[in-house]
């Protein structure tokens, strides 16, 4: 393809979609990537660049000049995504692009949005909608809104508002269309619209949205003037990428791993837990190396370690990530924490009791030693009790403290637990072999 | 609120939104969400219903009678939740609850939807969509819409489609507002529309929504005509769903754990990965079993059992969620497996070197004894490396083999890494040991 004429390429090129474009410049090199790209038109490219993952368009625009950056995107994108490729600009550029803005009202715009903080409404919010007055009427409305539409992608929702800019409801184009021109705006919108301020975190916009199935949200300010809209692509993406994070903290990952990631990126996002682990490794040999006369007297005992401390590891992960999961679901007020935490215990027993039972009953018939015997079911049966609540509390307290609960379901809590095990474990071994 | 009188707690949930009403009623007993829930009217209660839980609406609808659940609430939904509905009864039940439908074509929308499979387009999509012809001119879809508009609760596109009802293409209200109604359908509507079959799976369906952030996408069969649309906010719960079955592969906890279920089912979903847990730990105790002779000789060698074990299990899960998220994320094409193996051989390298490394410092300045030193740092090294490699190749194995990848991310293949990790442990440390 690379040596094809150009022509052929641009005709190629124009009958993709702008997310397949993305697509094929990921695969290709940054040199065969650029040359692509300076082929495409502006509204064209200015798509594709908010289709490029945002590592890649970071190192992707520091090798464009500032001039075209503004000319050839900025000028054709959406506010909201404009701001974005602005805001991961160095600070030297950024102003140099923002001043090359011929459109100075999309310029103003752009500002106004990097006011804003990052995770807040205002920080994802796009200035473009189509917004039209309680006094109007549909004749004008229909006017006004052929004016505006030209701006905006979609129409999702008309929003309503007074003299004042305040936000009064949402009309929709279906009763738009199906009411009679001369009929008033304000006789027809619904004024019962779910809207949210500017500051309101991304979070709460993301269950709002969700839970009332919206496809966009308007954002008001603090007197309830109307200041964008959120669309719901910008949900999905949020959802998955908040449950990308919990995911990579259960397993042990830090930071964003994308699949393009270099070596030493992957590297780095690995490295933190397994340093943990590692101490905790070292731990657990200092525990075991304290009561290294025990072990040498019973070598059977340490046959058990790893079963203790796999079973406070996996108990542990299990209870705090139920207790995140329901966290993140927004349901904390469902359920009191007291009601959680008493549910949690009978789980604990219940398992504790099945689990001490079932090693009892191999142990009974494979071991002939029955001080070990019952050494490793009364341990496990402790251990799995501890594993559970401290699994279930660090969460809930996590939350509170305003940290984010998942830390816990990380090899951090895994590792204290298997600590915690092997102590119990071998300070109740030690006193059944002394006991007796 | 209970002891109210019935006037002004329906006037109250009237003003509520459905969604609101169904978390209410979650916090209420049985007995008063059923009192409360026939106050409402037929529409708000089939929408009431849509929002409250599965479980929760299965138990509910066990308790109303087959005439109401048809009277009531089928005739009010939308088709796709009808369906989900009356799926979700049981089989007597539900011929009695089609039969009671009175609106003829509702219940045949219904049937249609229940031939689909669960899982694909056919069994999520919705009947309920505006459709124009391509020769009708903007006048007539105008008036076409108005009739059909009832049905629907939003029109995101107006679908375009020929006299054998073949999907030609999508038309945008603003269009349809921006233009003459003389004009011809055939000449302002898009012809480039994404389409799925019938039979697309569930997660390409949210991969091509996703991935041109499209707020509904249109569902043709075998030969192209069209049959139904699929909505952003099925897509949404789906993204939300895959990664929390994810999310509890990894964390050990089978099925759909939610915050309101009852012990026995908590008990039930953790239950399967623990007695991997212990079953791992028996075989764990018969390899070091199997190694008593050097355990009691050196009885140090059991320090390490922990780290050696945790190392591995951490690496082993880094790699996997690693693996799956890529996978997840639909990215299989744009890396090669070979180029993932060799990526992950040189992070296994480095990582299995840094470790083995650090614990030998450590060690040297801790342990007198050099026999041991050596044998943890080699074994660790050569543990983190196997971890690294299992834990890459087994999710892309089942992924080939079809088999849901995240599968390897659970305690299964830690447990395997686990014990394998022991036995390279203990050969090594017998090495050293009788070597010297």
């Amino acid at each position: 393809v690379e040596n094809d004429n150009k022509n052929e390429l641009q005709q190629l090129m124009e009958e993709l979609h702008p997310a397949d474009i993305a697509e094929v410049m990921d695969d290709l090199s940054m040199d065969e990537a650029k040359y692509i790209y300076l082929l495409l038109d502006g509204e064209k490219a200015s798509d594709v660049l908010v289709e490029i993952p945002e590592n890649d368009r970071r190192r992707f625009l520091k090798v464009l000049p500032p001039e075209f950056i503004a000319s050839k995107f900025i000028e054709y994108m959406d506010s909201d995504d404009a701001a974005d490729v602005v805001a991961a600009l160095d600070d030297d550029v950024k102003k140099e692009v923002l001043n090359e803005i011929e459109d100075i009202e999309q310029a103003g715009d752009i500002v106004d949005l990097l006011e804003y903080e990052e995770d807040s409404a205002g920080g994802i919010m796009a200035k473009e909608l189509v917004v039209v007055n309680t006094n109007w009427t549909v004749a004008t409305c229909l006017k006004e809104i052929s004016r505006q539409a030209e701006e905006v992608d979609e129409i999702y929702y008309i929003y309503v508002v007074d003299d004042a800019e305040k936000l009064k409801g949402v009309l929709s184009l279906k009763k738009l269309i199906l009411n009679n021109t001369n009929t008033k705006i304000s006789n027809i919108y619904n004024p019962d619209v779910k809207m949210v301020d500017t500051s309101t975190r991304q979070e709460e916009v993301a269950e709002i949205m969700d839970k009332y199935d919206l496809v966009a949200i308007p954002v008001v300010d603090e007197i309830g003037r109307l200041k964008g809209r959120i669309t719901f692509d910008d949900v999905i993406d949020f959802v998955r990428e908040e449950a990308e994070k919990d995911y990579q903290m259960v397993s042990g990952i830090t930071g964003d791993v994308e699949p393009g990631d270099k070596v030493w990126e992957l590297l780095r996002a690995r490295f933190p837990w397994l340093l943990i682990g590692l101490l905790g490794g070292i731990m657990g040999a200092l525990v075991l190396g304290s009561h290294e006369d025990a072990l040498s007297k019973v070598t059977e005992l340490a046959f058990f370690i790893p079963l203790i401390a796999a079973m406070a590891g996996n108990v542990g992960v299990q209870s705090s990530s139920i207790v995140v999961q329901s966290i993140a679901s927004g349901v904390k007020d469902i359920e009191s924490t007291s009601k959680k935490l008493i549910k949690e215990i009978s789980v604990a027993l219940l398992t504790a009791s099945i689990f001490a039972i079932l090693i009892f009953i191999y142990n009974y018939f494979t071991q002939g030693n029955m001080d070990l015997t019952f050494s490793v079911s009364i341990s496990l049966f402790i251990v799995i009790i501890f594993a559970s609540f401290f699994g279930t509390t660090i969460p809930l307290i996590l939350h509170r403290l305003k940290i984010d609960p998942a830390l816990a379901t990380g090899p951090f809590i895994t590792t204290m637990n298997d600590i915690c095990g092997l102590l119990i474990y071998l300070m109740i071994g030690k006193m059944f072999f002394e006991f007796l």
